[in-house]
């Protein structure tokens, strides 16, 4: 077995500690990673706090990993050690349902095995996440970062980054359409930079002023201020997709009369109770409102190989693993810029 | 001016009278109908009692409307006298507008002509429906109908026909796939059809288990009585494709569940309370919801080229004029197999 020093909660009251547990053997398909960086979601924060009702401890989160591989098992082919190497947020699933074979293995309809909290495919053994110091995964649910440029903004791309790609491709955002982002935080900036990337004219939505000009630098054209309803009445059927990154409660028909004819609007964040919907929002003007979670290993590679080639990284504030329980309540805060990625270095040297 | 005799309600307590009133002489693009039949949409009824707070009276309902041509203005090409045209939800609109241009009249960002409770282009006439002998429409938002083989069964393909054809086209319902079809009434039996002639695998969700038999013989594979959502929970992820024609309110997410991955539910019915939808219900495997409403002229066009090569018509109960307000009180109660169709014939000799 592998020696591995994570930060854990033993409860969903309990605050971090170091929790030294092990990994795997590798067996002949896996790889040993070498964590150098685990982006913060707010997901972790919700799952360490048992929000979700779900949690299991002792629970090491963290879904957004980077690292140089330093074992890979006799069987690998995708992998040589030295490789910078990533993780998402689930390590395996069958591989043989409709799902997995058409590379949406977030969608198994037998077992998607989470990167932390959840059970690898036994359905009993927990598994761990990234605020620790190396994880082994299986070659098919690791992916391929190929250089090691700025590998802190890397991170978020794992599970933020593809969170946003997936939808904005799905949807077939390109030049010479509008396109909304509604909220600018961890998923909400990276949505502006894909979607301007991709030649949208892109318009962030949000409640707070202050964020115009960082929404700018980002890459959007427009910045509307959410707070009064006025501002939004003369965009009335004017954009072709929207991209809806809050989870806190908010109005989506406000929302879904923007989108022009035959629009799409996504959520990709989780409000805790429903939202009310009418039907007449939808009818008018044909409009689609869908979900989207994460991405599969195939798209999730796809998204990653897009940043490399585009040059784009996710913006983050990087913090030494002592300053994880800070950087939750700045997150819940909306106070981080956008991501908190936490530099393992400074935890192995402990 | 064309003297027309039509069955109108003055206001929202009023009941159904004689109305004489006139049709404009035909323009050059114009064409003159004497209608053989109109059918009872339960819309007719929402604005008939004004319950949606938008109606003009007096008002002649009816958008469901076949007849044949008596007269052609001088620059018509489309049509002879002596062919067979149908009119449905609306009689003109902009033509310049992107909805417009792209054959989607009905969702025309200038002014859409509604066939009755609407107004000509002018925004100022009041427009007068098909229950009544004869109308003048522009040749453009008059649809041909190849064969004058039960007019009556084609008379509601005008509506209830296009509202299920356009969504199970949009959403590329097909051989292979799991569709449901929520809801055995006017649209619902429609859907069903479309489905099934399409080569789908066709449920049927109702709450009325005495359906069971028409369903089938409509062509649905399987029926599911709602009442017990323990019905439900087996179906979970297997569908492709959901239309929910219900206008009562209902409980979405359950629906949304049986959606697989990237499958879509659309909502034609229009319940007057928005539905509370769980972001999680879409979230999870990729869902989409959607709304659609009619459809533009060229794709009622093709449904109802597509109906007379596929035999399809809707199943209708013929009635004469003065049953209206009889028929109005059976559609509320659903009892219906599946649309009132009224019999113009009868309503010329009075």
């Amino acid at each position: 077995m592998i020696e591995t020093k994570g930060y854990a909660v033993k409860g969903q009251d309990s605050d971090f500690e170091v929790f030294n547990f092990e990994r795997r053997d590798l067996g002949p398909q896996d790889i040993l990673i070498d964590i150098q960086y685990a982006g913060i979601c707010h997901s972790d924060i919700h799952q360490a706090r048992n929000e979700w009702k779900n949690s299991i401890y002792p629970m090491v989160p963290g879904h957004e990993i980077v690292g140089r591989v330093t074992k890979v098992g006799s069987g690998v082919t995708k992998f040589k050690t030295g490789d910078i190497a990533g993780v998402g947020c689930f390590v395996d699933s069958c591989r043989k349902c409709d799902p997995c074979k058409q590379g949406f293995e977030q969608c198994c309809t037998v077992h998607c095995a989470f990167t932390y909290n959840g059970t690898e495919m036994d359905e009993s053994t927990p598994t761990y996440g990234g605020y620790s110091t190396n994880i082994v995964v299986d070659e098919d649910y690791a992916l391929q970062i190929a250089s090691d440029e700025n590998l802190a903004g890397v991170a978020p791309l794992l599970c933020a980054g593809i969170t946003t790609y997936s939808p904005i491709r799905r949807f077939k955002v390109g030049p010479g359409q509008k396109v909304g982002v509604i909220g600018l935080g961890g998923l909400g900036h990276m949505a502006v930079k894909f979607a301007a990337s991709m030649g949208a004219n892109v318009t962030v939505f949000s409640t707070s002023p202050s964020k115009e000009a960082d929404a700018k630098a980002l890459g959007a054209d427009d910045f509307v201020v959410t707070k009064d309803p006025a501002n939004l009445k003369a965009l009335t059927s004017a954009y072709d997709f929207i991209i809806d990154t809050v989870s806190a409660p908010h109005d989506l028909n406000m929302y879904l009369a923007l989108l022009k004819l035959n629009g799409s609007m996504v959520l990709v964040g989780v409000p805790e109770d429903p939202a009310a919907v009418s039907a007449f929002s939808l009818i008018s003007n044909n409009r689609i409102l869908a979900g989207s979670g994460i991405g599969g290993i195939p798209e999730t590679q796809e998204m990653l190989d897009y940043c490399a080639e585009h040059g784009i990284f996710s913006d983050v504030e990087v913090i030494t693993m002592d300053r994880v329980p800070e950087a939750y309540e700045r997150t819940i805060k909306s106070d981080v810029r956008y991501r908190f990625v936490i530099d393992m270095q400074s935890f192995s040297d402990q």
